[in-house]
């Protein structure tokens, strides 16, 4: 049972209506006198909101999604030019994005305010964009070293919205149960994730302008990107990457369908996520546990709903396969992903995928 | 739910076998030139060992429970003499300490390889006693940077130190389930910890040189002092150390007998806790699991099996009294420390202290 975990310095507080005192605290205990908010425009009144009085030099709202360079670039140029000494970030994973591209060139430390549940603001990954090429690292300056998670500022995210980034949570957790660097605190954050997003986002579906579900599903977030970054890419993310950036998908909805399927396949063989994931769930089968809250969000089921041709199927099973990590618990073959592939593409029952295990010299 | 959860910046290592490899991969990685190794006398073959072929300048073998100011000072000052660039230690709680208060005057870093499940070298927290006085404190960099856990290093702890270490990581996880801090994440980090220490313990007692018990032990020791740090003390812990002081009892062991009365008390109000830590514990109740646990490892019962004079008990429930945390999930009078402690003396059925729901109205 080797393993290596590495954690990081950071500060993560839950205090939903707090955001604003605990931004002023923040900026108090650190000195900071020159404030550079980081916000897209659909997010500049309620950062303006929960920024007022601090000493903000720069409102920045150009931002989009994938981090294009040219847009990095302006606002690390525009970082220097207001002589920022701290970056607040209000938004969702392209807002932390470019706080985390303007912070790796410049070093200003970061504190972040997510109103998504894309936890990026958790991690010491960075992502830029030159056209279709997008570039990642991992850089310890680049995590923000305060996280402020306030449920009030979510109650708008739309409940369509809220599921697809929720279940793209719950595929964070799922997936490190056989991630490469898959270890104990990687698998008992992500249990614990699974758990806060199942009581969570049924939760939000029935009172989306309710605090609790949205503390729950923020919570979850936070410990879905920890988990995550910790263990690793699973078969699952390689799948989805590929699949998002060759037919050119939604990310957190290519996320929620292929998760069962991935779920089938790997679950069969590998006993203790399996039965991990069904405890989190709070079902008898980590299957029946993800059907069942799929069938309470109306989650999205099939992949040429979202735009991937069916005729597709062999040629991105082809594609898929230098992918596979090797430390996968189930070997994976062309066939095998294509059957995956056919299965998601219809919205099948994912159980076909499981490994049947055939009892030879037993009496029927 | 609000919280607020810290995360530290620490590389943590678990490769049995490994501990001369992986010392050799961090001193090299650091550009170590200058390496004061800190084990005690009975560690230091042990410590010679895996770290032979390192640039050691000085080998530390003054080691004193409860880290003495004046040892503290005199390893201070070797490291200045020797101008070391690197702290190693290797052992159990007094090993880690020492480095420690080296690293708090000397800014040194640590690399930890533990060989009991204290779990000090998870957390950021020092002492230093003075005579009868302890003085404990919180600094970033006393931290180990990274800790190597190699269970191979761990065999030759007898199983009755290793029960009883082994139990007082229990005691971590579960009073950290109604501690001041409580956070999502040390709750996570505390089921985990519990599951292991459940599995580890009864593997090391049927098979002490078996490595699979140990390595289970020593992950639930950094998992218990992670979350314990992160959430606080608990009411248990504050009875332990209360009790440890006026008494002058084994620190361990009363951990030990402690736990079940405080399980039972707390658990019968605190049922989300109780939950948890039964399902970590694998059984239907919390007390039925620890129960069936001290069966297996023959895990001390009674106080007065200590040293506890029984007739302590009515002025040991009264100093104890103002200890209590306010945010205890149940709330403590000096009568029901009083019922505490005087069925832990006698190792009495802790089912005694659960609380007693009077239905009313209802048919008997």
């Amino acid at each position: 049972m080797a393993f290596l975990y590495e954690s990081h310095r950071q500060r993560v507080l839950l205090q939903s209506g707090g955001a604003a005192q605990a931004l002023a605290h923040e900026v108090q205990r650190r000195g900071a006198q020159r404030v550079m908010v980081i916000a897209a425009g659909t997010q500049a009144p309620t950062a303006a909101q929960i920024t007022a009085g601090l000493p903000v030099v720069l409102r920045w709202d150009e931002v989009v999604m994938h981090v294009p360079l040219q847009v990095a670039q302006r606002a690390r140029a525009a970082a220097g030019a207001c002589d920022a000494d701290l970056l607040i970030s209000v938004g969702g994973g392209s807002s932390t994005g470019l706080a985390k591209a303007v912070a790796l060139s410049t070093g200003l430390p970061i504190v972040s305010v997510p109103t998504t549940y894309a936890g990026s603001e958790a991690t010491n990954v960075w992502g830029l964009t030159e056209g279709a090429s997008k570039t990642t690292g991992v850089a310890e300056v680049v995590l923000p070293q305060c996280v402020i998670y306030d449920a009030s500022l979510t109650t708008s995210l739309p409940v369509a919205t809220s599921v697809a980034s929720g279940l793209n949570a719950l595929a964070h957790c799922i997936d490190s149960m056989w991630a490469p660097n898959r270890n104990p605190v990687a698998d008992a954050l992500a249990a614990e994730g699974i758990a806060a997003i199942t009581a969570g986002l049924p939760e939000i579906v029935a009172d989306p302008a309710g605090l609790r579900g949205r503390e729950r599903a923020l919570t979850a977030a936070y410990l879905a990107a920890v988990a995550f970054a910790s263990a690793g890419s699973g078969l699952h993310h390689k799948i989805c990457h590929v699949l998002g950036g060759r037919y050119n998908l939604p990310h957190a909805q290519t996320h929620a369908v292929i998760l069962p399927y991935v779920l089938a396949f790997n679950g069969s063989v590998a006993h203790g996520a399996e039965r991990r994931i069904a405890g989190a769930l709070g079902a008898g089968s980590a299957l029946a546990g993800i059907a069942a809250l799929y069938e309470a969000l109306d989650a999205p089921r099939a992949l040429r709903q979202l735009g991937f041709p069916p005729d597709a199927v062999a040629e991105a099973a082809a594609a898929l396969l230098p992918f596979v990590p090797p430390s996968n618990p189930r070997p994976v073959t062309v066939e095998d992903l294509r059957r995956l592939l056919a299965a998601a593409c219809e919205g099948a029952d994912p159980g076909v995928l499981q490994e049947t295990v055939t009892i030879t010299r037993e009496p029927r």
